[in-house]
């Protein structure tokens, strides 16, 4: 009999945002497994910490590379695509035995997560289940008080990464936005924000839910410095009986 | 002393999916409300049903109106703000008096959350705290086993209400989105997904994480009776080393 992959929702910081099943699975499962930075113990862990018994087998799988090459680069995603690769085979040895392993996602494992690579890889071979988390972006504006949709509003998640004329176009044409990857993209971001005519509703949230949490309009933010766990939130403004 | 408005998340539907934050505030506030279609119990009040304790009180909030009055009439906007200014002075009687208040809401209360529209008139008020919870399209993307977003794929939320010329376009310029409110526009969803060559990649998840779920390509949904609880969802496909 093989062992289950758990796909596991760690929701967005603070650890009482895991949900009563996540809990349940990851104090269950002898195999718990999580990405983190070469060198670094990772958010994931961070917010697992309370949550481990002494007896469980942890399996940490460390990025070869996160920043030091491009995105675009062919390096980059041969680099990437060994590690899934490799990183597929590790937790497939312990399905393979039998042993149950849950892969802790921050956010939800199927919005943005790279629980999604070794997914893919895996479900073919090995019974599956996700268990969905609270997203970092509903952790921000739940941060940040926000009402974000309202009525009929549509919502466009947009990744700060893109040019600054799709972000521009895209928001011309959503009540509401939410807009991550921020990091060193903030100046486009607010160009974008600025030529959309939407920059005055515009909320920075960074390490929202978590130590350290930042809450601010966007306007009221004098420098260009970004974590990743930043995010630009656009409030929708719908019908409101 | 007043008492504090908590916005509570319940999640999908599934009631293991609130967050362990959600289940201590919902057991430690003496008054608990929920939304309820006049004459039902309720959804919010069913994933509710384990976790409340004999000694709460309970502050069901039955809408006057939910589908007898089309949205866009003014006798539907006059009901419904006549409705909110009423629940919202029942919650302030209670939190006037000291006791703490947490109104339940379904998916995450940010997020098309009638919540939303009881906070905006108590929050200058009262004090207030919002636990985020799994959306409803988490919970619908995680039951169909759904990578929704890879890279820098862009995610449009949008309503089933639209007309199909404006689900149309922003399909186009989107790699991922879910569509929400299909009910009876799953007719025109269809159409609309059909127009932007998106139809053969859209799933169809109705009740997801509930009793009665159901998931299948749209393609292979022969009738167009959808229940609200419904979504549709079409997936991303971004990078992916």
């Amino acid at each position: 009999m093989s062992g289950t992959l758990y796909g596991v929702g760690l929701g967005p910081g603070d650890p009482e945002l895991l949900t009563v099943k996540a809990v349940r699975v990851l104090q269950a499962v002898p195999v718990v497994s999580f990405f983190a930075k070469a060198g670094r113990r990772g958010n994931a862990r961070a917010i697992l910490d309370g949550w481990l018994t002494p007896v469980q087998t942890e399996e940490p799988l460390y990025y070869p590379v996160t920043t030091e090459i491009p995105v675009g680069e062919d390096a980059y995603t041969e680099a990437l695509r060994g590690f899934y690769a490799e990183a597929a085979e590790r937790l497939a040895a312990h399905l393979s035995a039998g042993r149950d392993v849950a892969l802790a996602s921050e956010g939800d494992p199927l919005f943005y997560g790279s629980f999604m690579h070794l997914y893919v890889r895996l479900r073919d071979r090995f019974p599956t289940q996700i268990i969905p988390g609270v997203p970092s972006m509903a952790g921000c504006w739940a941060a940040a008080g926000l009402p974000m949709t309202w009525g009929d509003d549509t919502l466009t998640i947009l990744a700060g990464t893109q040019p600054q004329s799709d972000l521009t176009a895209k928001l011309q044409t959503s009540e509401a936005a939410v807009i991550m990857k921020v990091g060193r993209n903030l100046p486009k971001i607010r160009a974008a924000l600025a030529d959309a005519g939407r920059l005055a509703a515009a909320v920075y949230v960074a390490r929202g839910t978590m130590a350290g949490q930042e809450v601010c309009p966007l306007t009221a933010k004098t420098d260009d410095t970004a974590p990743y766990f930043s995010l630009v939130l656009v409030p929708g403004n719908g019908r409101r009986p």
